[in-house]
This record gives structure tokens, sequence and C-alpha cells, in this order.
């Protein structure tokens, strides 16, 4: 590929639907969902930041998806289509990046709407997903003193995953794929949305991402680290509460996090980790005793 | 400034509206439009790309959001709200940047919905505006042989208002207005909408836009240059047919370029510069003489 010209002629082979215009106008047309209310994310990855120069390019193509559709997971949204955001570099990279876009799209039978090329100095791309959900939406305000934290999905496998990618340590394949080409809980999320009070996505780590969704709330959480849902594989790093907290603090899960009421039970599909209560901030309990929170509850963009 | 989470409770001081769940979750949630479709676009803009270093944060706001709402202009569109993905990096920068856009969401009365902010070692900014508008809502495919070619809005400020940003020449203060502060014309799009059988915005150049106009709907334009509008600043830096190829091929007007059967008169809000035909390609007439195309039509991103 040689340009944007190539760059978006390879885009339109992996369109599907006829609102992508057949990426010849500045914009995608579509009828708006029935009786739904329209849910919209965003989220943008840069090079050095949220993947490696060193990722396969199909990868990231996978995960900028996978990120964004995680979103929606969480609010029980049905994906309706995403916009690309896209900075052309090297042509064999570009070319692998948008054959790793076609597939993760098809797996997940989303379209690919729409978008932006332009030319950047450095790797930075953005996807905007857009789904639809019957109302009331579930929001990360909505959780009340009372009730239970539940998580749906595994935490920790990720950080693991980043560790292998980095050669720090050596462990299982699945561990890898995790960090790489994490899996939306698309169906699990649809399944929660009308039980839970409140609902988000564990995207950068469950303390940090349970400690929101309790401000949020106007509450405090405590969690139980050793009731959180480790993956075999996890578990073969070690289940103390030093693992544990690595497991709560290092993000990229893309889990799913409820608050439910008292009486609701999730267990078809999620783990009890915690409860809410009146006040603000978090609590840890490890085997019934408290633990100091750690420095850093998980991850945070800074200047 | 410091973070993220500063970054985010400024840009929480700009939102107008329950659907942008002040910035506390990871989504926006709006009841989608009735009777009207969706119409969805998405612009980036890096540093040293599509702006200067030395362009004021504020006025790098407005040019995010215009150039955006410009396409929605195109398309006849009523914006309904946009996402903001931003790149964080110097904290005055960042304040100021937070600033202009919601002076410019509030002049446009365009509510921000949410976004995503992330570290990354270069300015790159993306925006998705979503829109409504009654169908059928006029694509670039549209346009019919024998049809008119009409812009609406002067061409060539811009860009000359760029070379006075670069100190490249002197120039009235409009001109370098028109380069960082453009203005998308959205109620002459909603004019024009029911009456074009294609609409699009110029925002690389006019010859080149008006040649993906003719590309995508399979036929010929040809292009009276001395018919183009020019502002009488623009004017003033020559009328003759170099001074013409510049203003049609540089980019940033952000006019609207409509195709419009030849019995509709749009000349209450844009005047008449050409028309298409059978065949494919662009051609250039100056004072009823064929012109010579010039080397470059316009901007496109290479890698």
């Amino acid at each position: 590929m040689s340009g944007e010209a190539d760059f978006i002629a390879a885009l339109r082979g992996i369109v599907r639907t006829p609102g992508a215009r057949d990426l010849m106008d500045d914009v995608a047309v579509i009828p708006p969902p029935v009786g739904r209310d329209l849910v919209i994310t965003h989220d943008m990855i840069a090079e050095g930041v949220h993947f490696l120069a060193t990722d396969p390019p199909s990868d990231v193509a996978w995960k900028l998806l996978a990120v964004n559709l995680s979103d929606l997971a969480a609010k029980g949204a049905k994906p309706v289509g995403v916009i690309l955001g896209y900075t052309l570099s090297d042509p064999e990279w570009d070319r692998a990046f948008v054959e790793g876009m076609g597939r993760a799209l098809d797996h997940f039978g989303v379209p690919l709407l729409g978008g932006d090329t332009i030319s950047a100095p450095h790797r930075c791309f953005g996807l905007t997903a857009l789904g639809e959900a019957p109302p009331p939406v579930p929001d990360r305000r909505g959780a009340r003193a009372g009730d239970r934290l539940w998580v749906c999905g595994t935490i920790g496998d990720a950080g693991l995953g980043l560790r292998i990618a980095k050669g720090e340590i050596e462990g299982p394949r699945r561990l890898l794929k995790a960090y790489r080409l994490p899996k939306p809980l698309l169906a699990q999320g649809r399944s929660l949305a009308p039980r839970v009070s409140a609902m988000a996505d564990v995207s950068d780590g469950l303390l940090i991402d349970a400690s929101r969704m309790a401000a949020a709330s106007g509450l405090h959480v405590r969690i139980l680290l050793d009731a959180m849902p480790l993956s075999p594989e996890a578990q073969g790093f070690g289940t103390d509460c030093v693992a544990l907290l690595a497991a709560a603090t290092a993000g990229d899960d893309y889990a799913l996090l409820c608050a439910a009421a008292p009486d609701r039970d999730l267990s078809d599909v999620a783990v009890p980790v915690g409860e809410f209560s009146e006040g603000a901030g978090l609590s840890l309990l490890h085997e019934g005793r408290p633990v100091p929170l750690p420095q850093s509850l998980g991850w945070m963009h800074r200047n």
C-alpha cells in the first residue's frame, strides 16, 4: 500500500453494510434503532502505551475493536457498527492491520461503517463503537448500599500475558492470548444488564475500576481478594496475597464488574467478590483480614 | 492539570446533556432520532500535519469540531453530539484546548457526549460527530450526467490563511481566521439537501473533492475556474489562472460542493461552477479555454 487511497481501497474489502456508503462518502448513514437507546463509546490506543511496537498488527486491530466492544458489553448493548480513525505508517503494517480488523469484525459480526485515515508521526488509532440496548441502560453510577459486587470473567490473565509478551516471564500461550486478543463478554453483558444496578468493564484493573464504580455511586466498596475469579493458568503463578494484588491491579482484563441487589443471583455467569456500603473509598480483605491498599490501584494515564 | 482525572474534571465543566452520564461512564446513551437517519462522521488531526505547534490550542479545538460538523453540514444533518478522543500533553495546552472546545460546542449548540483520554508521544486528536437527517441523506455518489456543479461558500481563503500563519505572506486577519476557525455551513447544508443529487464538503481542495464526487458517481466533471466564488480578500491576491488554481487546490475551505439537476436553481445559497457529463476525470476551463491539470489536485495523505 502506498498511501491513503490504497489503504481505503483495502478497507473497502472489509465493508459489509450499505450504511458505509462503500467508504466513498465522508459519513456513514444508518437507520436508528427502534425502541432501543443508542450507546456510543470511543477508545484510542497509541504505540508504546497501549500496544508494543513488536505486537502483530492484526492483534492490535483485534484489541482496538475488542476494548470498545467490551464497553458495549458492559451496557448490555448489541454492536451496530464501528468507525475507525487510523494513522498510516508502514504499508506492510497497514495491510496486516486491515486484514486483522476484517477478521475481528467478521468474528464479532460487527460492520465497519467508516472513519478517517491520516498521516502522523506516531501510530495512534481511535475507534468509535455504536450499539443499541433496551433502556434503562446500566450506568457505572447506579450501585446502591448493600449491593453485592460481582465479576464476570477472570482477573489477572492479561497482566501475566503482558509480562510474557515483554519477555519478563514464561507462561502458557492462553495468557499471552488474553493480553493480545481479549474477548469482550457481549452475550454475558446482555444477560446481566436487566439484573444489575450498575455495570462497567474492567479495563484498568479490578481495584481501580471497582473504586470508580463506588465513587461514581457515592459509596464504599469492599473487595475480598481471595474471592476473585482466577483462571487455572493464572493460579499457576500463585494465589497468595501478593499475586492476588498483582492480578487485581494489572488491567486489560475486559471482565465485567456488576453491582446487584443482595437478593439477585448472578452466579450463572458471575462470581461475588465484595459489597457496597455507605461511605467512600475501597477496602480489601484477604482470608478475612484487612489488607493495606497498594500504592497504585491500576492504570491511570498521566501527563 | 496533572493528568487524566484532572482533564476529565475540566471536560465535565463543558458537559451540557444527561446522555454524557457526567463523563462517569465509559459510554454515552442517547435516545435515537425518530423518523431521521443517523449520520456519523469521524475526523482525526495530528500536530504538524493538520495544525501547527504554534496554533492556539483553542483554535485547534474549534477546527477539530468544525471539520466534523462540516461533514454533517454536507449531509443536511443536524448535529446531535460529539465524542472526543484526546492525547494529553502539556497541562496548560490541555486546559486551553478544553476551554476552546467548550466555547466552540456552545457556539454551535452541540453537546459533548463523551470520549477517551490517553497519553501518547504526539498530539493526535479524533472527534466523532453524530447527526440526524431526514432520508434520503445526500451521498457523494449521487451526481448524474447533466447535473450542474455548485459551490456554497468561498474557495481559497484558508489556503491564503495558512500562508499567513506560516509567515510566508501578509494579509487580512479574516483569511487567517478562515484557516484557523472555519465555519461549517450547517444551515446552508440543510437548505440544500432536499434539492441536490450529491453533496460533500470541500476539505482537501475544490479540484480533488470535485474529482472524488465525479469518480464516486462514475462521471466526468468540468470546472470553470473563473466561476469559482472568491472572497474580496482572496481576490486581492489575484484572479489570474495561477491564483485560481492555487485557490482550487489549497483545501481547508469547508465550503459545500453540490451536484443538482440543470433545472434546479440553488443560487439563493450557491454559485454554479461546472457540470457533470458521461465519462471520467476532470477538465478545467479558464475564460473559455482548456487549462492543463495541475500536478496536485489537493491534499492527499501519503505514507
